[in-house]
């Protein structure tokens, strides 16, 4: 187990899951990072004192089984808000476990499977990038289907749960890999909406060990662009199966707004339709109902002209100066037919762009949610 | 039909039907005002110039069969986005109505079954006053079920459709009946929410002919506080009358926040539990998930303490200091399993308090919405 370095990303809610403290504490303490103990099913939200404590005796527990540094351990839940981490069934399954991470043997099909609640499919998405002729891969995982609305900050004020845990073996300094997750994070987990619910407990870690040996990435140089660029693409993948795997999703839909007033505005109205339940009613019923989308940009909170805004389902103009254009009933219906959608937005009034992933809104969520504590 | 003083607010939603625009002109240019028309079916919203000539058109010609001045008609349109009025449909039915609006008899029952979309029961509500010994009727139906979350504004830059009709026969000034109008609808329709999507249509409008003869209700005295009080009652019964009617509603929720930092950080912390689809699935679900409450909470961008908040469903208390209370599972089932339930958040860290009106989400809101073109 090489020392790494680490970055990290937080929900923004401001009710803070323990394990998010206890980790953002031993992030902004630590200089070398080992090991991630992340567990679904309790949330360890809203426990108070208990929680935290429950918290620091994991990776207690974690670093003594592995010989390492208490603040080298990392800790992630997801799951039930409110209830307390059953903390002995916890030290148990780790001591289980332990012999096998230090084997060095593969274990990240199991560990991507064990973080799963409602999840119907395991994600993960890896790329590879060549830095001095040394190879340099990076692999992430994720978990994410329900109370997904990432709001994800580097800074104490932080915002589902999405749990993203990202490993490389890239040598990075822990600045530049902190900057590089952050503008990735900002383009990919934090465009992502299933439910508009925020999660107390969003989590992303990157770790990088080093063990490409490449020369150390430390300034905004050509070889930091590259490796942020791969960073960048595993990060939107996992970001894209998120939206995917939404609960009860039929189809997955991405937003893109283009030529708004500012990239902020552009998010803002990107983000507003993507959460509309009556835009994602209308894509589960196959409904090209475009006047829906302009109802929700106009109540995104920004300025813009509604007489100049085009709005398109996949390559088809619906919309056209704020007034339904010409166009196939037929075809628009093949359109929402599909399983992949993309609806367009193009307000005519500046520069600014921007995308959200998100999915319809099917009986399906209904039954999820209304059945399950979580 | 005497002249009658007004006062009106309007949809903030930047994307405002062709009504909306036509009847704020009215409003703001004339001094008096005789007749409302209003349609379903139809919003007259995103139709471009077409759709402003259209809502003129329908005024020209109630103005005409009426025997009064133009300006002294307002229109409201509910139904789909996008559409074209079919203004003749509309002129011909003006035409039948006009004799029935001359005569003086009573007709208010058809005109709150005639503007119902997507509502299953018509709505009003009335109460009387005495002011000067002069009895006073104040009079108010509405219509809205989905696309419903008032962010009325008496501004030019103003936000379902809800649309509501106040009448009353009270001698008032209209910068009085404006006031009453702002104060009251800022607590009652612009805290109800059903699904979130604030309309492009969303319209009140308060007439008061003065019938009553009362001496002119004019400043801030005593008659205008009884008056606001009245007009309050009745905009806050027909609140509640739509979020009971919410599309595909089982259950009817009040969401009380208490003793946030300000009245503003409180009704912020309504609105997001109210909207809250996690929130509304659990309610639907018959489940006592205050994690869910929390966690809601938690991403309205207020600040607070979550390790102060205490959390009741009913008069149970949930949740203390931000984690679980004591309380029974069974006492819990029941309070949920009721039709009017009531949330409520203590935060303990100011004197701000607000109150949101909404209800459950369930299967059925899903198959109205992904049915219908609205």
């Amino acid at each position: 187990m090489y020392p790494a370095s680490a970055a990290g990303m937080f929900t923004a809610n401001r009710v803070k899951a323990a394990p998010v403290l206890v980790s953002r504490r031993h992030l902004e303490s630590g200089k070398t990072f080992r090991a991630i103990v992340a567990n679904s099913g309790c949330a360890n939200a809203c426990t108070g004192r208990r929680g935290i404590r429950d918290a620091e005796g994991t990776c207690s527990a974690a670093a003594k089984l592995l010989g390492i540094a208490v603040p080298e351990v990392f800790v992630a839940s997801t799951g039930v808000i409110g209830q307390a981490l059953p903390a002995g069934k916890l030290k148990r399954g780790l001591a289980r476990l332990a012999p096998l991470a230090l084997s060095g043997r593969p274990g990240e099909k199991n560990a991507v499977e064990a973080i799963m609640t409602t999840d119907l499919v395991p994600k993960s998405a890896a790329r590879e990038l060549t830095i001095d002729g040394r190879k340099i891969t990076v692999w992430g995982c994720a978990k994410g289907s329900g109370m997904i609305h990432p709001s994800l900050t580097s800074s104490r004020e932080f915002h589902a749960t999405m749990l993203a845990f990202v490993l490389t073996d890239a040598n990075i300094a822990p600045q530049a890999l902190n900057l590089a997750l952050k503008r990735s994070a900002e383009r990919t987990f934090n465009r992502v909406s299933v439910d508009g619910d925020t999660s107390t407990n969003d989590t992303v870690f990157v770790l990088a060990n080093g063990a490409a040996l490449n020369k150390r990435i430390s300034g905004r140089d050509g070889n930091f662009a590259r490796f942020e660029r791969t960073l960048f693409s595993v990060c939107d993948d996992l970001a894209k199966q998120i939206a995917r795997d939404g609960e009860g999703a039929t189809k997955s839909v991405e937003i893109e707004v283009r030529n708004a007033g500012s990239e902020n505005s552009a998010k803002r109205i990107a983000e507003t339709v993507a959460t509309s339940p009556l835009v994602k009613t209308a894509i589960f019923g196959g409904d090209a109902n475009w006047g829906r989308v302009m109802a929700a940009a106009g109540r995104a909170g920004v300025k813009f002209d509604p007489g100049k805004v085009d709005v398109y389902f996949g390559p088809l103009r619906v919309a056209e100066n704020g007034a339904a254009a010409r166009y196939s009933e037929a075809k628009a219906k093949k359109i929402l037919g599909a399983k992949d959608i993309k609806i367009m937005l193009d307000l005519h009034s500046g520069r600014g762009s921007s995308r959200y992933y998100t999915c319809d809104l099917s009986f399906g969520y209904i039954r999820i949610n209304a059945d399950y504590r979580s």
